[in-house]
């Protein structure tokens, strides 16, 4: 037992100490609607059924495994918000309800928005079909890095808006001022993402930067870094 | 323990005490079908491939926003019976998968309930191409609202049912009085909003009122606080 | 929790202690895998877009219905195996996973055979698309009852091999005289389900009789009070 | 209890203590993603609607069953790896999450290829429209068998690299000697497995060999048992 409450603290989360052990039926829905976008996002067409169709469908894996990759960065942020606070509150439902459906419904733009990006660059090097399929022109390519940016934001909002709950109800659930602070790194981290792609689109969609806007974004490259180094926790021994 | 004890009590459900803990089989199969039939909202028609897919894919999340909440509503109440009752006997199983075959079976018609809703209004402002798309004239209105009744009178009166077998059992779950009062509050609330669509789905049917039945619904902002005053369980100082 | 215990015992399965308590992850799997299928039997053609499809698909949730009931029944047997006996070796996994390969093969043949009951009623009653539609006559219609009667032993023999490898486990599981009665019990009503099924499944590929045969599965409807009257354990007082 | 833990230590995994003992939500996400994928190796392709369509479906399960056989062995080692060591740090999640990728992202091909195998046999005896539907020729064929072996290696990289990372985090585990054998046999024969897949996709897709170099994988019969027996732990009286 002890053993194993060592290997808990050491591996998953070592600040912080986790309050939701068992899955509940709140992440239970979350895990199979992430699992049913996932799905969503390789199986956007149908099944290949000639050689032809296979080789499509594996040069299509290019763009499907980024979207994947952020797709999965929002579980990565529910998974750690449940196993911390353990809440499941009107509140959490609520808000939770809410990003299930955005995770349902932006997995379709964000294998098209990747699939764009993936033809843009592949007519680059002289492969023309997919641009001419998907009939994206450059004032179109910046609507869709307006939706792209304007989904993330929405997403860190939520997330950034399940943290800031779980921070208003710190005194019931007994964080220590080093869980507090570390939340509280969290909502800015998110939050300053969100704040960044809200940027992107809007100069994505009224400026002639367009697509490009979406550099803007990497901002957080900067901020993120300085954020946690600005709100470092108190060290655990202090 | 204590602490997470409090948290519970305050947070959750504070009449209540929560007979479930872990999640059950009946609860993770019902939570995947729930997941499903959300998937099956948002997934009729095929991916978006061009951005005028993208677009209209877009436009079409105004309804299946309706149609997910309505689902939600659902789940939430589902939620709340395992979690208050923790039951799982014979006539448990029956009424939940009756209930589940009812959500798996409203998805597409609810899709496209909301969708008609959604073209009639786009219809107003000039918008023609949904309403001759799903080709639905006044008469046709009319039979889609008592659709739409029918399966909320339906679902309704199995959760209902539900909350009636509890509180047949409530001597051997050792309910307290104030947690029957609410059980028969609930019983009351879903059953008399049951009552009402039911008639909206007589009216719409067989008068002229058509598609405009469908406001008796709201009638249960006028009776849901009403029982709630009457049926006020004792305070929990008595 | 004693007033829990007593909730147990008394409802679920009042013969049989309950050796499994939390969901597994082959159970987590299993129920996965039948939400999917039923699913799959809901889903089978494509969301409705018109007045009409919406009648079609209303229309088609008879055989819908009695295909899910069909299926529920095989999720019921597996969920109380798991319950009951709590196996996760070798050759529960392996029998497990044979089962989940036919309860997904089998959705849409399921949904295929109702459908055509169905249509063949319909057709009685003057009503002809259905059956032109799926393009079934005399001789079709007894290899599709052959299938079905196929399928169906083939899930009851899986069932029976799932609940005799238990009764083989009986003395590592500590069963009790009654619980291993009432094993022997289900084996024998199961596979004897399936052997009439078996007998259905011959009669109809090579007797004039053709779907007709299916008639003889109803003989469980005789031969299962008579295997439970003669197979009573002695009562739990003894 | 102590009749429980004895049917455990019996049944499921004799020489390995069971660290993993409730769902966790890493394990849970996998298992929804493992079912989507079984999911999609029946469904590619429309839900029969004739009975033509009915009889090549049924046809086309001596493949899938195949396919479902390969992706059941993948899940079953990912089943053992979590009950064994209960892992959930970062690098574990982000091993999963690659895995999980690739299993979403191999089921169309998986059941591409057995389809294509399944045609050539049927090709044969004389049964030609398999192949011709599929277009396949001898050097596609090989570029088939290529894609396969890279995703077969692939697949077993990244669960040895999963057991790998369990090795490493032994002391913390608490892993006894003979454990930490038994995690090293595995990763010997997943790796061995995996370098033997890797060898048949170079010479599949350079050599005159073509698809037929498929055949060394076949050799992991030979150097699977050799890995065991040399790798034999210690006896646990010892």
């Amino acid at each position: 037992m002890l053993r194993q409450e060592l290997s808990r603290s050491v591996d998953h989360d070592p600040d912080f100490e986790w309050r939701g052990t068992d899955v509940t039926r709140i992440e239970n829905l979350s895990d199979i609607v992430f699992a049913i976008a996932f799905g969503m996002l390789i199986m956007s067409g149908d099944a290949p059924r000639t050689f032809e169709g296979l080789n499509r469908f594996l040069l299509s894996l290019v763009p499907v495994t980024f979207a994947f990759i952020m797709m999965m960065q929002i579980w990565n942020a529910h998974f750690l918000f449940f196993r911390r606070y353990a809440l499941a509150d009107r509140g959490v439902v609520f808000l939770n309800a809410a990003l299930l459906l955005l995770v349902l419904v932006i997995a379709y733009p964000l294998r098209f928005i990747f699939d764009s990006l993936y033809g843009f660059i592949l007519y680059q090097f002289g492969y023309e079909d997919y641009v001419t399929d998907l009939r994206v022109n450059y004032r179109r390519a910046s609507i869709i890095m307006g939706y792209f940016t304007a989904g993330y934001a929405l997403a860190g909002l939520l997330i950034a808006a399940l943290y800031a709950h779980a921070l208003r109800k710190a005194e019931m659930l007994g964080l220590t001022d080093r869980e507090r602070q570390l939340t509280r790194v969290t909502i800015w981290i998110v939050g300053m993402g969100a704040a960044w792609a809200l940027l992107s689109c809007i100069l994505a969609l009224t400026t002639p930067l367009g697509a490009f806007a979406g550099f803007f974004m990497n901002a957080t490259a900067i901020t993120s870094p300085l954020i946690r180094r600005r709100m470092k926790p108190k060290s655990r021994a202090a």
